[in-house]
């Protein structure tokens, strides 16, 4: 198999205008010709053949029924081929939703597997529309609160309660619980009723594929096979462990031991469903189908970008959301649960050589047939094989390394990422995400309500006005310079009065205070009333207020507001003009 | 009655340290002296006269019998005195928070009107909780969210509110109603059974009170008075229509004609009461009590700040929020309800001519004695008098100006103004207290997405790199120079990314992107790993990235990241021997 030619960059450097804008696939399409057609279709047999086993896993992992992942394979990519900006991604169940999933359904209390069902399918509407909405009024900004240290703390405490929660299928056991303790209680108290016979197979299928991903590839390379297709080869293993133990199952009969099976799969295409519409239901499922949306588009973006760089494209986040959205939609109307990009599947897709969005498409038509044809030959699937191929997948995504790495950087970055690890870990995935966002919102407060703000003096014998802290300058008892080095909104400029305020009470002496505004791009209506009470509260200390080179738009601005009239001081154009004016006859010793 | 002379400004400029960070009462008391006991003992009488109507009718307001406004003027006056960090705020019962506590409790259901009482006095307890836990964690920053737009929306739809509200008992009617559409269908539903009685006697004290705020001043200037004896006579037409009209309605009986009395207040001091523990009772509190802390907090510091800077004070908003904290926990055990810095009384307090926080204390005890012996005279008080006395009150907290002048400056502040002040009337005080909000969030998180970028050219002839939207400048068709104006942090860095591959997908002859980042003062590790990330998908496209310019503190921090070895590009001392390094040999055309 050799690596088919990247397409030449269409449209590098045009973005898409017009209808374009909202569906993708009319800037490809136009222009599909044969050899993308071949690119794309052995791409999607490759990722069909990845995709059966890790749908009827992760439906597993998310408590739904083997079916209902694969479902979630067949129409999400198609629309995503529509809707979607990315060439490489695909979409379909992934892990870390499957387990939100999980904690949110199991929320729910639902002991009727059809009303999970319909639980599942209604979050992915939830999700949908949120999805849709937000990448329709361009709030794609919005998921940047969501920082790299909580993503990575979620992740890495999510694929650790996964890799626990499919313990108990390899020990072939019941357990229940979303949270560390609950899982470690529910594993010890019942390890006493492990099945041998699970566990050997259940160990026996991580012991392969753990074989395959770490020496099946150097082996095939050595027997002369091409990097690549050594690489697809190694991908394979979970076929190969399902095509294998299903067989093993069947022929010994290992169900009679006690293995659990897949059992039967309904055969056929996906039904046609409606999300309900319970208003109960839907206020409940409102917080999760958040997080899950949030976490999806984040981790999807994150992949679709790395494969668009590799072909020097970019990715248009609102026009993700939309795609991830309307896949989302077509999963809720299709009897599937919430769907995303994932990273080892398009990491498939793209090095098979996937050309255009239409490979996701082909895919779904793989996995449509399998669900016709296959189904009935899944019977006698092992639980412990989906078990172990999640296990074995999940636990490259713990990443213990940034712990250490963030300590060393910085111990905010660390406190965010140790804060949602363990609040994910101890408290379940939407105590973990919301822990996250919310110290994420806090930091930024903090922030953006922290001004840089200096002091100045005047470096002598010139006309430069520099930071009394860091620098030798001259100052004057009557005069505060004080430079802003961000725009004055409501969030600073308090703090920006708070300063002053403190500076004036602090140096009895003070008769006038310039604001240096050369770096304010912006006032807002609040940083102007906050002016307001400063010139007031200065008036009333006997000290006035001036303003020092202020933009060209901002005092284009400041003059159709009353702060002019109500300033009492000047504005003047240069800093140094200004203390000139104000400091005639004075002397000026330097600062201490 | 002459202006009490200032007391020299005591220790100006010296932060209180110590115990006497949390005690401000340590750093006036060892000095008080008998000029400022004269000075506080004055003013203590004045305020005690204005506030017996006051609290009253403001704990009517609330939908609590009148003792409960007296109960919350006594103990929480006493706690800010050692609280406290103004030296003229007046705590106690306010328009706004009495309203907020109406909703609050309101939206309870509760028939009972011990429970109602137990309601209002945890919510005071929930509130100073909060406020407390704020001051002491120093997380006074975060009321800085509430701006200003927002607070003037809203404080000028809840004086509307207000006023609504009081017009059942200037009409003698009975009617509900927590917003504009309800109260506006109580009263027309119910105008038919006003009580002919009661509304001339409150259009009389309505009359009354506006004819002594803008009439008696200027006829007691002419009659000789000194204009701070002008003002404080003026300031007491609401006791004179409390004795007048209660003196009325005994002498003609007018309860017997349908006008509706105040009854009987039991006489005594505060009870010592306990805050319900009932943890469905307190979660439906959290929200409200956090919106009461909030506006309570922001108003009362703002008054704090104003007088402070008249005595060339500074006000610390975390001590501010103990001392308020405080005073709703002195509320909450003594049969109080939530409480804050009014502005109206402590215009009073200050005109009075109080010197420290002891004047609060000499009032609460006017306040006590009036309680225990003039509670039986106010048997007879109508309780239009004290709608009456709201009605003048509030009306000029309506500032309709602010629309227009919002318009003018700033269209997303007038959306803001325009929103609160909506959704307050339309959907009541919760509502809009938290649509506000929630737009300054979205505002702020919008901002903080939107770092300033330019691309920068060189200045023919000089070393100088300017953005080339503004200037003629010289550029090169293989490099990419990106100003970035402000720190990198989570909420940036995938703008910085985006905007960076999409210059580099449009412009293919590029192999070096140089970062200059002269004004980048901090790189969080959400933006390292945006750099790693735009570093490995540059890589992709062929292309390097450069940084050039990289602060002391910013490089020292770097040092200890994996990020100089993935760099690949170079770190440039300035942006000119980058772009001279890296364009070796090309010929530099002007930018178009």
């Amino acid at each position: 198999m050799s690596a088919p030619a990247l397409p030449a960059r269409p449209q590098a450097g045009t973005p898409p205008s017009g209808l374009a804008r909202w569906l993708p696939i009319l800037g490809w399409a136009p222009r599909y010709d044969r050899p993308a057609f071949g690119a794309d279709l052995l791409a999607a047999v490759i990722v069909t053949l990845m995709l059966i086993p890790q749908s009827l896993a992760y439906a597993q992992l998310a408590g739904l029924p083997p079916q209902v992942g694969l479902y979630a394979s067949i129409a999400p990519l198609v629309v995503y081929a529509i809707f979607g900006g990315s060439h490489a991604l695909s979409v379909g169940p992934v892990a870390v939703v499957s387990l939100m999933t999980a904690a949110a359904i199991g929320s729910l209390g639902l002991a009727d597997e059809a009303a999970r069902l319909q639980a599942a399918l209604t979050l992915a509407f939830v999700s949908g529309v949120m999805l849709t909405v937000m990448g329709v009024l361009r709030l794609g900004f919005l998921t940047s609160f969501l920082s790299h240290p909580v993503v990575s703390g979620f992740i890495t405490a999510s694929s650790l309660l996964i890799a626990l929660s499919q313990l108990k299928h390899l020990l072939g056991i019941r357990a229940q619980g979303d949270t560390l303790p609950e899982l470690l209680s529910g594993l010890v108290a019942n390890v006493h009723d492990t099945n041998v016979p699970t566990l050997l197979l259940g160990a026996g299928v991580v012991a392969f594929l753990y074989w395959v991903r770490k020496r099946l590839k150097p082996l095939l390379l050595r027997a002369g096979l091409s990097a690549r297709a050594a690489d697809t080869c190694a991908k394979a293993g979970p076929v190969v462990a399902v095509l294998g133990t299903t067989a093993l199952m069947w022929a010994f009969r290992l169900d009679e031991l006690g293995v659990r099976k897949v059992g039967d799969i309904p055969a056929g295409l996906p039904p046609l469903t409606l999300p309900s519409l319970d208003p109960g239901l839907l206020s409940q499922l409102l917080l999760p189908a958040l997080l899950i949306s949030i976490i999806g588009f984040v981790e999807s973006v994150s992949v679709a970008k790395t494969f668009a760089a590799k072909r020097r494209r970019r990715i248009e986040p609102d026009q993700e959301l939309v795609g991830l959205g309307a896949s989302n939609l077509a999963a809720a109307f299709t009897g599937g649960y919430p769907v995303t990009g994932g990273f080892s599947r398009s990491v498939v897709n793209f090095d098979a050589g996937a050309a255009t969005p239409a490979a996701g498409a082909f895919t779904a038509v793989g996995i449509a047939v399998a669900s016709i044809t296959l189904t009935p030959m899944l019977h006698f699937l092992p639980q412990a094989t989906l078990a172990a191929t999640i296990v074995v997948a999940i636990l490259t995504l713990v990443d213990i390394d940034t712990l250490r790495t963030t300590w060393r950087y910085s111990r905010a970055d660390f406190l965010a990422v140790a804060t949602t690890l363990l609040t994910t870990l101890l408290a379940g995935v939407e105590a973990g995400v919301s822990a996250g966002v919310a110290l994420t919102l806090l930091t930024l407060l903090w922030h953006a309500s922290r001004p840089h703000m200096a002091v100045v003096g005047r470096v002598p014998g010139t006309e430069h006005y520099r930071n009394i802290e860091r620098h030798r300058v001259e100052t004057h008892p009557s005069l505060i310079g004080l430079r802003v080095d961000e725009g004055l909104n409501f969030m600073n400029a308090r703090q920006v009065e708070d300063r002053i305020l403190a500076l004036v009470t602090a140096q009895p002496a003070v008769r006038n205070v310039v604001l240096l505004c050369s770096a304010v791009n912006d006032i807002d209506a609040s940083a102007l009333e906050t002016l307001e009470s400063i010139v007031h509260r200065l008036g009333d200390m006997g000290v006035r207020l001036h303003l020092s080179e202020v933009k060209g738009p901002v005092m284009d601005r400041l003059r159709r507001s009353d702060l002019p009239g109500a300033l009492g001081g000047q504005v003047f154009l240069s800093h140094h003009e200004a203390v000139t004016a104000l400091t005639a006859g004075e002397s000026a010793p330097p600062s201490p």
